[in-house]
């Protein structure tokens, strides 16, 4: 099997080791459009080599997607009309539903299949790719239906190989969640980092102060801002109304604070511990 | 010597552990008001006895407060009036303005060392405390020429012991730093976990999709609500303008999506990124 990775970022960095390490693939096929990322990618071996980009989609069996959600969604038609008729393509989105909206009528749409792997690091490039990054995680399957089981069972198979837990889901249920969940982790991150760098003007007072949890809470403002904004563009309906609680629930913050009810700050705290239940 | 700790939770539990294993002290007492701490603190090694609050204190050569803050502003005068002539107190509050004022005409203010230790993690009482936990750390003392040389080279002895690193900042600038810093990522946490509990109802949802970035910025929300609520109390002022500048960033931000203007989004991402060149 041949393998075409588009983007050679952490995340398709990351697939080309793993993918080939474990025998999931004969020969692993990059495509970027940063020659330095190429450069980068076959000094490290995460590809075997580095190809054009209509080329690699041509000799490919698989094609996988792992570039920013905004480039995923322009470039996946073209992709489409360039398979072979027995390869399958995928993409590593953080968002689903403007995969899925922009080929729901094209005509090999049935060798596609929208997933999202739920692994990552706030680091990017092909220096940042990690061995097994992906074990253990939770991989995520969209609209599936549309897809063949062939293509299905291809892109299934892949997760195992990287060790990950496949589920299915409807795409604008994936949307929902993942801004609930994984994306207004990332605006809490790059808030807390805007203001603590405007109201803090000493870096080492902040390098000092820092032992407790901000270098974890503050950790996601690392992120690159071209991945990031893309995946809020792609996501804007449902960031607005998580965004919308998320300001409500930070308004009733300083509502007791500003009153003096630290008994229902206190609760407020009580309400949040219970995602202890969940993570641990 | 002979170290009372006044509180044995992760702060006071894992001091005393490192204090007698690193042989600063010969004897260390424990008190606290909850029974099942003290037999966790004595089952566990952490402390060598138990006694009630008087007798330990005024037994003792150095006094460590390590209880919410409300508890330390309320217990310190006491504490200074019970203890013996060459005794020397510190605690190990997150906010420190309230303490200095709370002794500042004490007739024993000398002997009194205000400091605050910055490590910690999320878990709380005599079971979360951990060996090694304040290694490499800063320590922070404040209004140190209010003390006696005497007991300030106690406490320095003290966190040298620890393995941190000592640094002096005025009370009133310590909280202001810790507002901005410390206080306002936990805020952070527990909002983001208010929100995320709010929105998902389904705890396989949040599970299966916390893979990125979630467990990391939420962690903190799983802290104490009593110790917590007491340090918003103690810091409201500071913590009241950190909390009105995160309100303008994040409504900035929903404005921008809102707005359909993710370049400005990603040039606040790019101003948040900023926090790598302190973190890395």
């Amino acid at each position: 099997m041949i393998t075409t990775i588009i983007g050679l970022g952490l995340i398709g960095g990351s697939l080309g080791m793993d993918l080939k390490e474990r025998g999931f693939t004969q020969r692993v096929i990059g495509v970027d459009k940063n020659p330095k990322h190429i450069e980068d990618a076959l000094e490290l071996g995460l590809v075997d080599e580095a190809m054009e980009l209509k080329e690699a989609v041509e000799v490919a069996d698989l094609v996988i997607l792992a570039i920013p959600v905004n480039y995923i969604i322009k470039l996946l038609p073209t992709v489409l009309d360039c398979i072979k008729e027995s390869a399958v393509v995928t993409d590593m989105g953080s968002t689903k539903e403007g995969m899925v909206k922009a080929v729901e009528n094209h005509p090999n749409r049935r060798q596609y299949v929208a997933s999202h792997p739920m692994a990552g690091t706030e680091y990017s490039g092909p220096k940042a790719a990690i061995r097994g990054m992906f074990d253990g995680k939770v991989a995520i399957l969209c609209n599936a239906n549309d897809s063949s089981s062939e293509a299905k069972h291809t892109v299934g198979f892949m997760y195992s190989r990287l060790k990950m837990k496949v589920i299915e889901m409807d795409a604008a249920d994936h949307d929902i969640h993942a801004a609930y969940v994984s994306h207004v982790s990332h605006i809490s991150s790059f808030i807390l980092a805007n203001t603590v760098l405007e109201k803090e003007k000493s870096k080492a007072d902040i390098f000092n102060m820092a032992g407790g949890g901000f270098a974890s809470t503050v950790r996601l403002a690392k992120s690159s801002p071209e991945m990031w904004s893309q995946i809020f563009e792609q996501n804007a309906d449902n960031i607005m109304e998580v965004i919308n609680t998320y300001v409500k629930n930070l308004l009733l913050w300083r509502w007791h604070i500003e009153q003096g009810e630290f008994d229902e700050l206190a609760k407020m705290m009580e309400s949040a511990n219970a995602i202890r239940k969940i993570l641990d």
